[in-house]
């Protein structure tokens, strides 16, 4: 079976051990470089030992790894990364996903408010495709570099998706509660992500704007043709992974939004419509690249409440990520990512 | 100091627990009568050696506890209990507050139809007081029997109250996503509520309805002056204890919303209004008696988000109803509710 | 690729719901049949929705399911089952893995005491192989009958297993203190193991005497030749999955306890030693088939501590069954169980 | 009624704000000063908004504190910090109690070999009172500084007081298996300390040794008289508070346990003998300063198991401090710690 070269930069983090566990199994792959300043020389499974046995490989300093072998690098590094390094490896012919934010957001001015960066690479942000597959599938084919989706964007938009290309409801009154497993805010020593400080706890957070708000609201303006009137809250959940976001708006036109839902997303592997009255939980996504969706119409109100779930480092980040690259590359788009959820 | 003698009817449950931690340092509280079907015979700290030192009582048959020799009677016990012993009770002078919903609401039809029972005795459900201090202070003084709130309605109640009270927002676009820590289904044996089913897991539940619904609708009509329109959707969280409730609503008039809620809750001794732009947690109240509450103001959509916590167990059942206790006997409102929360 | 039938009687509890997640992407299994009186008829993935997509049975009454159609049987049942119905479905040719305790004790008396019933099919035991592959493969291969080891047993005998082959400790001092995540006991619905009683907990459990006690003196006594003294204490930790077993025994005779253990498992698939001064943690084992291992001398006091980690619900359970249903067939034997660890 | 002015070192870590939980309320305590070098000039209870309501002062600067206006300074500082400011504290007149480390252990070589550091005051450490109560209540009382002990030696030094009085245990043989919740590690942001990391875990640590060893074994032999042989091997639980430690060990002498335990104990007002067969859990004791005790014997290995459990920021830190306070300055033994454990 041909396989490609991989690349990882920035390897260290959650999403970057989610990658690995992915890729280690995908018949396609041959996993070649993967960088980190910090642990240069040091085994992956040194670091990972739930990796022992699978990946062989040594974290490589990043000025001495050469990408322009790779045919496809993973940037899995912080933001305000991959906008430094991207142009010179395209200009190689090495293809692009980030995972962090970089590519994400068409309006430059937009991005540098909310990133607090001068953006380093603007031409690269107009030829990134946004690398939602249920929107977006035929350009990710063709595309050079690929901004993949934030976590939370993906549940947002993959259940405001049906009702905002029906045109069936009122876009000024858009709210996503949104709540996410820890393992979102990444693997940074912090006070407020302790397992004293975060478990038995809940809270908000970021309630007076969050740097997802700017990708949601760009992804469901494009949806709706026009600007959205959206409100989203998150908060931290005392678990590790899952993101599970409640979506409220008002139907404006009559429609059985249950069958809305499932011809929008009959033929997508990773959409799953639940039978009408059901509530996805976040754990049989655990682990699967599957974002599981419930409608609840609420006849008196005429209000619709959308549940959908998913697990923040599967098809919030690296499962994704993996979907991108199997569509890129022409392979079938469920290669690898044929997994069963771990429940319990 | 003069004491009153307490009985509780059915103290095997996470409310009944509860009860017990608190009365147990009251200092005007003789406990006297703990009633228990299931468990006659046992020591209360044999079930719960928590209470090992504190608690000498044994449960006590229902059916040969003489209950009228109490000046109190908590109801802990399941919806339908508290309404066939009430009536008998009140006529030897006995007063009661029901931590269940036997007398919550007003309207018999509609507790009819969510409780799935027939209510056996609408009379007592018309001179109940529904007993949220910050609404009722004075009612609940004089009452013979008090309704303690639901958890639920507590945390809704409190966050819309200021908005409501001052006509500022429109009563048509009412959200309220709320979470809720396991303890708030009771010390039941089901499956759902398995560590192994509900930890590192989080879902929402009875979207298409719940029953505490209709409790808060009533609350915040009698608020507004008005029927509302409410969408309420409450979730489980894989923690013990602790609800969040997240509310949306759409601001209709220019006002101040911090120096709103400030105003209203300036003399509560257990609502406490957070500085602007805080985020309150679930931990902050835990095992206390504090409602904690903060308010965002979206100026560009003019979108009003109130965070409001309690403990569910304290400020949403055993301390609520302790508070209403004082109240009813005169004494200090905080009186054996000066509970720092655990934190970590 | 030729495949076998499979049947799995009782699928709705953890062991169960483990088995189907692992053979649905098995290579060489065609699921045929799986049974329970109480959920027939209810599609599999309706009671375990983590498994939409990967497995579209239906349970099965089993008064109508036809076993004997199977190639190989696994019960998933309670103990006291599978010994009922071993021997018919043994003389049509089928084999059977038992993952619950009926055959796994060769002294009939000793099973009876323990746990407390008559042994219906005392002939069945006398030819039923105990399913450690790392003990017993050859006979494993042969066998028609596999008595599939208990959580506890595996992870335990795993650990002591090189001292004692070697010879080189006072088997009359083996202290084997094991932690358990809750899924250990089961998908039952009793309220110690309620996410509010049993979250932010921690306590040990029968400590008098538990019933995986025997089954670990008999494999150890086997390796040693001789009857051992063991004490074995159990814990209950606040968490889904994973034993720990923190092991302590005297050294009698000197050698080097990590080259030991090397050579003991150095051609094994699924028991990983780490490097001498390793901590294993359970996660690096989550939803996978491994056993990792770490062994620790301290010279002051001769004590050999050896900490191992399994999955209760893989290596522990249903993973294990696999393996062993992997050397019956003559399959590789890690087939199906290319298992990366989920971390975090 | 008389107070006395208190001050506290280094108020930001988790055993600083029990100690404001616990002093908040206590009937004869003044809370002078409270300092901390990071967080000088903010209000404790914006760090901390649990104790919004209790607790009025700002985190001091330690430069610009006049702790000798105090009666009683509390250290709860890291290890190294509390021994160079002492003497000069003492010699003013100040009363110390350290819930560190430094005065903790008599042997000046061995507390420099296990903590790494040299020693800035030896002649402290001999004036030092070790605070165990239940060893030490006379000299506590007359003590200037006490040494508040650490929280797995606490828990194993109630386990095993009873046996090693009475002579009756092989001494060369205990072993400890302990148990701690990651408040234990501290309010340090460290990634192996992220809910991320360490939930749903289990994992041994420093069982090569770890600093609490050499002060386990040095209250252990002076109980016993002789240096004891003991094997101690620390865990990490998935959770917050609670400390359960396992004890075993070797009966020399045909002696009731029980009884012995009971005998022990019958007068303390903080250790708790549960009844024959008991598990004590650790939520039994979450929030309150008693230590429960269940003993096992095992008659057919002449074995013994010790149960005992503590929430390690009370008994085992703040709480302990707070009842050698008491004993220090002649108040009840239990004033400011009728805590009701918090369960569930």
């Amino acid at each position: 079976m041909k396989k490609i070269k991989v690349g990882i930069v920035g390897g260290t983090g959650y999403t970057g051990v989610e990658l690995l566990r992915l890729l280690a199994l995908h018949p396609n792959v041959d996993l070649h470089t993967i960088t980190s300043r910090a642990e240069a020389g040091m085994a992956v499974s040194e670091l990972f030992p739930s990796l022992r046995g699978f990946i062989d490989l040594k974290f490589c300093d990043p000025a001495k790894a050469d990408l322009t072998q790779c045919d496809l690098v993973f940037f899995a590094t912080p933001n305000g990364i991959a906008m430094q390094q991207a142009e010179k490896l395209l200009a190689t012919g090495v293809r692009i996903i980030d995972l962090a934010a970089d590519f994400r957001i068409q309006d430059i001015s937009v991005w540098e408010k909310w990133y607090a960066m001068t953006h380093a690479c603007p031409a690269v942000v107009k030829q990134a495709v946004y690398g939602l597959p249920e929107i977006n599938r035929a350009k990710i084919a063709q595309a050079q570099v690929v901004a993949n989706p934030g976590c939370y964007p993906t549940a947002v938009q993959l259940g405001f998706l049906p009702l905002l290309k029906a045109g069936v409801i009122d876009t000024d009154m858009l709210i996503a509660d949104a709540k996410s497993g820890v393992s979102g805010a990444g693997r940074k020593a912090e006070v407020h992500a302790l397992l004293a400080e975060a478990a038995d706890n809940f809270k908000a957070y970021a309630a007076g704007g969050h740097r997802h708000l700017p990708e949601i609201s760009q992804g469901l303006a494009q949806m709706a043709g026009k600007p959205v009137g959206l409100t989203f809250i998150p908060h931290l959940l005392p678990m590790i992974r899952g993101i599970h976001a409640t979506l409220y708006t008002q139907l404006t036109k009559s429609v059985d939004v249950q069958q809305l839902f499932q011809q929008q997303y009959q033929d997508e592997c990773f959409v799953d419509v639940l039978p009408a009255g059901s509530h996805p939980e976040t754990r049989t996504v655990r682990g699967s690249n599957m974002c599981r969706i419930a409608v609840h119409h609420h006849a008196d109100t005429n209000r619709v409440v959308v549940l959908s779930v998913i697990d923040n480092l599967v098809k919030g980040a690296a499962g994704q990520a993996l979907q991108n690259m199997n569509i890129m590359f022409g392979w079938q788009e469920a290669s690898g990512l044929q997994l069963v959820p771990l429940a319990p």
